[in-house]
């Protein structure tokens, strides 16, 4: 079995002169749209299902966490299952399916994820109950990219939010490493129930899932877990709204030959948002995600949501 | 002023767990997407900006030689004029704009490009005229990649062929490390030029500019000087049609999440049409660059040119 640090891929770290140019900031990609199974999610993914001592691992995820997770699982030789949204992208159901993982499609208007997992779980007794964010082995795992980001002397390194546990893991990494870079979380403005939670002190969830097209932040709330790293370790989280992550999409497609998904602009519009907090800083864009149904993206760049003039 | 070997970026290395199984091959993608200005020609750009001692180059490039050469010749201080055809992509025209170019758009259909770069130089008489491959400053710029790879394994190395500028520099860097891969050309079944030369043993042009999806090889011949080292050193060359191509950009998309050209896709493309040759080899596919208008691509990711089978 290979150890964590042996199989995941380095980030790929791109710098666009054409993107920085327009934007006028000095922009450094960490990109994990290379990663195994196409997102961040693989780093956790693979710590945990390597770490815990059960043979089969039970999880809830939209999508790349479970993509990760089958995959993780088929590499290390365990068990699969998990549960997702009837809503889900397509290629993302398709690819947890090829990584031999069984999927438990539920329509989340009449069953609650949780309620799902519950019975599942009653079913399957020896099976690990898996959160995307809210798990130490998940934090420890994304912490990896968190040590790749330490030492480069970036200023600002600003990350897509939705259960918190990319965050918190980078939180943790940079720590360790004794990295001062000033970590901003950046979130869907139509989910920002971390944004809320952090000028509360407290957390705040959603009332109901919200319906961002940042499908990987479609989460109720922060992750206990991750709450108390991201509280301390945050210096400010950043809303996104909905046409602002969609023109920063379309800006790595034009710009910077970069395919990514919603939850993955989501850092460079919150840099849209706010440049004035970032001039003359070394800033790095953490990108989570490449996996988008070739639909929803052929829309997203040719014709932005909005007539917004971020672009 | 920055050497060469300073200011290249280093070609960014894939390795697609999904695509390779969907493909069933071992392939590793060194993709120039990321390179300066989106393409490999910056490479070949710069060397020649760097090293004419003329204070003016001209050139004619459907876009992402020109747009190359014009930032080449910012970040040396020349000046640059780039005739294109009005046809090229809008995002490369735009592209080569910004970077301060001089852009002369031709109807190719009533002027000849060398007929109208001949004028243009006659009107330029200190320009230096720089082919997009046919140079030897082109050659050696673009032989970096060669030493890229040089050293890495790769039984084979796939390239996509327009001119012939990128693989005679790929084979020249390869040789000058000994590194015996064996080099084969990936070119647009419809503008087969360099394929029937190669068969033949003689320099064959297209009749006329073969208008095939990949944009980039609409090249009339191979140069003069990329010649006798493509003849030497090329394995074989492979053809692809254009649904072929579509494919294979598609698949990048879906499976790698990599944005690619149509260009770009042409060695993939020659894959999924030889896939017996390959079995059990460590293949490198070399995705030349990421420029395409956001129309095109939509189309080309949400419905193939053809309802093929190759995927």
């Amino acid at each position: 079995m290979h150890k964590l640090k042996d199989i995941v891929r380095p980030t790929t770290l791109i710098v666009s002169s054409k993107l920085n140019e327009v934007i006028g900031l000095d922009l450094t990609i960490a990109s994990e749209t290379f990663q195994h199974t196409g997102s961040f999610k693989f780093r956790a993914a693979y710590n945990l299902a390597l770490n815990v001592p059960n043979e089969e691992i039970l999880t809830a995820s939209s999508g790349n966490f479970g993509q990760a997770l089958a995959y993780a699982c088929r590499l290390v030789g365990k068990r699969c299952t998990v549960v997702m949204p009837d809503t889900s992208a397509q290629v993302k159901i398709n690819a947890v399916r090829g990584f031999g993982a069984t999927v438990d499609l539920i329509d989340t208007k009449t069953v609650g994820r949780n309620e799902r997992v519950a019975e599942l779980a009653a079913q399957m007794p020896h099976a690990y109950h898996a959160s995307a964010y809210d798990d130490q082995f998940v934090i420890d795992g994304n912490s990896t990219l968190g040590y790749e980001l330490a030492g480069r002397e970036f200023d600002v390194v600003i990350v897509p939010v939705g259960g918190g546990g990319l965050i918190s893991g980078i939180i943790n990494g940079l720590n360790h490493n004794k990295d001062n870079a000033a970590v901003y979380g950046a979130e869907p403005l139509l989910g920002n129930d971390a944004t809320r939670s952090f000028r509360a002190g407290r957390l705040i969830p959603n009332e109901i899932e919200p319906m961002t097209i940042a499908d990987g932040a479609r989460t109720i709330s922060l992750g206990n877990l991750n709450w108390p790293i991201i509280s301390k370790g945050v210096k400010d989280m950043l809303e996104v709204p909905d046409e602002t992550i969609a023109a920063a999409l379309r800006m790595y497609y034009d710009l910077a030959n970069l395919k990514c998904e919603p939850t993955g602009a989501v850092s460079l519009g919150a840099v849209l948002e706010n440049k004035e907090l970032f001039e003359g800083k070394k800033i790095c864009v953490v990108v989570s995600g490449g996996n988008v149904d070739a639909e929803v993206y052929a829309k997203l760049i040719i014709k932005p949501l909005l007539n917004t003039e971020v672009r």
